[in-house]
């Protein structure tokens, strides 16, 4: 089983901040964040992974000032090369837009961290909806399907680059004053339809061949970018029916692209809720529930829905009538999934609100050590999932729990490991280093 | 006195990867580099330096497998943000294009930066020059002059990002369930000649209000930024009268933008070749300069004059005649320097690119550790300089024996520090914290 923690700044609860045990001050607090890696690295955890976005959010306000998760936080990169140097084994992902950097850039900075951690680094690609990062970089925002077109050749030139270099390019010969063999430099002279990039990269082919390449999004050009391209991917998997199903979809396409079954990780979100028994897990849970702030509720649910202006209604009355007539409109996964549990289960817009602002769209497990283990085995075991990515509620207490009561269970039963298999990222996660594109195919 | 350590990756010197004392596979070993920090820092230097470029160069096979700096090497925002770690003093500056970035990546990974190292961030603000970059992004690069006006708007975009939100924003208070003050939170809304960019950043104001902003032309666009917006500058400046008209020229553009000549600091590079005795610092000079392929000497000499072709010359003769009746119609310092030495000393091609491989440009000075440190306080003592940044010819050994011969010297004279004043980059360099733009002017 494979274990990637996922760290927002404060927790992953959207009320994270207001727990008496979250490092309030997460945003701005580099030692916070190293400390977790260690966490998490004595966990024998894969990885630490990072979201990101361009932009404050477009909130009221009122709500803004309430919800500080991603407000202001560390570029991930940077804080990834930093936490680097504290660390060993674990993998560092960090996630960045293919809608607003070139690709020359970012294939510098992965293979600048891959290099400064030792072969550890991963990229989580996004396209970056919305319109309030657009505004900052001079735009509107691409279509949806123009976004993950440009993606894929967005991502297809970076791993050009970062085969400019062979692995042994360089021979640094100083008896005959050569320092690389010319033979090993391309030039990757890509155009294509959104690039025309030239190269070579000023970097040396980075340790992993090529950082491991991460994918979150679960709508269909998500899923072909994931086959096609990506080597993990995380999305929302609510139940083990939707996960197996989603297992066998995005494995099923990747044959069309030469690609094995076992060349991408599926590790879907899973925020775990731990008590010494279960009633003190329930207590927790119901006690972070509290903590949500009613506009946030409101706000979060809103976006939820595509939006849907709920400012005016009651938050222990049912979601309005007309919601059920845009529902065959939308295409939108996520909002099919949140009115399916409120007309399913009978739910106020407070009850729903709490559900979803409490694990923002990702599934919760509540229970003692041994019964989260229970999951995630059972998860595992019937090929649902390759792994997890831990979001624990909040943050420093919730990875220390997770750390404390639930990995050694994993490890008792044989699940999880007890010492790094590698040393790079790929090592850990099994995946093979990709070859060069200039290097002569293997013998078969 | 005020001193950087600029770290070209084996050395400043264009042949140090030849030398047995140089790191040789120094542009992917972060220990490397870790290691020339902790030093500075020892030294007690006010900074290190980091350059960059955004491709390989452009130069012909034979010569680029030969001259390795600047080929592969690190990202420099990244590799600061690793060191960061490691060190508690040291001033980390890197460079970064304002032709090739958006101003909304670049603020938040400086801003990253100086949260990560606790206020020790400065941007060493570059246009990019050359055809060889631009085509790694899709373009042709912008004339010189118009490159000087967007790094004008994209600079000024950046400060105004970093003032996004007030030092005090932040109230985090969990009883009110309020984050932060919605009255100091501020959407900069910029629409420019070159960019349209609305904000808020979503990083908290960085530690020092403004990473340090540094800028390294001498050309009169680049003196105009620098007096108009740079707090500290370099440039190749070769003898006293050069620097004390630079210095007078620059801090005197500075009343037109409201500055005072105390808000920018001049520190030109420094290359020191370091013996026990005079004889034994000409003999490691000496030494150097044969480490210097011919190749590499004539085309490093060809591009200080424009691109002009030296290959079919004899480097034991001299500089072609016709560069005479060129010499008029360039504007380039850099030209009219290089061909002013060759006609006043008669130099052959050989000694010519001697002298301007091993300096790249930059003053050389040769001798023993007071030797070297009487020249610095000449310079200093006169009003040429504010400090250096010096360039040690090879790395590690060139900047320990900095360290070791001529920073005690230094401080015995009372020219130099011993403990450092401060925690952040300005108190150190002795420039104040910026006030936000959105904050009331101070009584006066």
């Amino acid at each position: 089983m494979k274990l990637g923690a996922f760290f927002h700044p404060t927790g992953h609860h959207v009320a994270s901040w207001l727990h008496p045990g979250a490092q309030i001050d997460a945003g701005t607090n580099c030692r916070h964040y190293v400390e977790l890696a260690q966490t998490a690295e004595r966990g024998r955890f894969d990885l630490m992974f990072l979201a990101d976005g361009l932009a404050v959010r477009d909130a009221p306000m009122e709500v803004l000032s309430r919800w500080p998760q991603y407000t202001v936080y560390f570029e991930p990169i940077t804080l990834l090369s930093a936490i680097a140097a504290s660390t060993r084994h674990l993998g560092l992902v960090a996630t960045a837009s293919t809608s607003y950097s070139a690709p020359y850039n970012l294939a510098r900075a992965y293979a600048s961290l891959d290099h400064i951690s030792g072969g550890r680094a991963g990229w989580n690609v996004v396209t970056s909806g919305g319109d309030a990062a657009a505004a900052n970089f001079d735009r509107v925002q691409y279509p949806h399907d123009e976004r993950y077109d440009r993606a894929i050749e967005f991502v297809e030139v970076v791993r050009g680059l970062w085969d400019s270099w062979d692995d042994d390019a360089f021979v640094r010969d100083r008896a005959n004053a050569l320092y690389f063999d010319p033979a090993k430099l391309h030039t990757l002279d890509h155009v294509g339809k959104y690039f025309s990039v030239r190269g070579p990269l000023n970097a040396a082919r980075p340790p992993q061949g090529h950082p491991v390449l991460f994918q979150a999004g679960g709508s269909p050009p998500g899923r072909d970018l994931a086959a096609r391209l990506c080597e993990a991917v995380f999305t929302p998997l609510h139940t083990l029916e939707a996960a197996q199903s989603f297992y066998q979809d995005v494995k099923g396409r990747m044959a069309r692209y030469g690609r094995r079954p076992d060349q991408l990780k599926i590790m879907p979100g899973l925020n775990p809720v731990i008590g010494r028994t279960r009633a003190e897990a329930l207590e927790k849970h119901q006690y972070l529930q509290s903590l949500i702030h009613p506009k946030v509720g409101l706000e979060l649910l809103s976006n939820a829905l595509g939006g849907y202006d709920l400012s005016g209604c009651d938050v222990d009355g049912p979601l309005p009538a007309e919601l059920d007539a845009m529902n065959t409109e939308t295409g939108q996964t996520q909002f099919k999934n949140v009115l399916g549990w409120a007309r399913n289960e009978n739910l106020t817009i407070r009850q729903l609100y709490e559900r979803f602002a409490g694990a923002r769209g990702q599934r919760t497990v509540i229970g003692t050590g041994e019964e989260v283990a229970d999951q995630l085995q059972d998860w595992f075991e019937a090929y649902g999932v390759d792994g997890f990515l831990i979001q624990p509620p909040y943050l420093p207490g919730g990875l220390d729990e997770f750390v404390d009561e639930v990995i050694p269970v994993l490890q008792q039963r044989g699940l999880f490991r007890t010492e790094y298999e590698g040393s790079t990222l790929r090592d850990n996660l099994g995946l093979e280093r990709p070859r060069s594109r200039y290097e002569a195919p293997a013998a078969a």
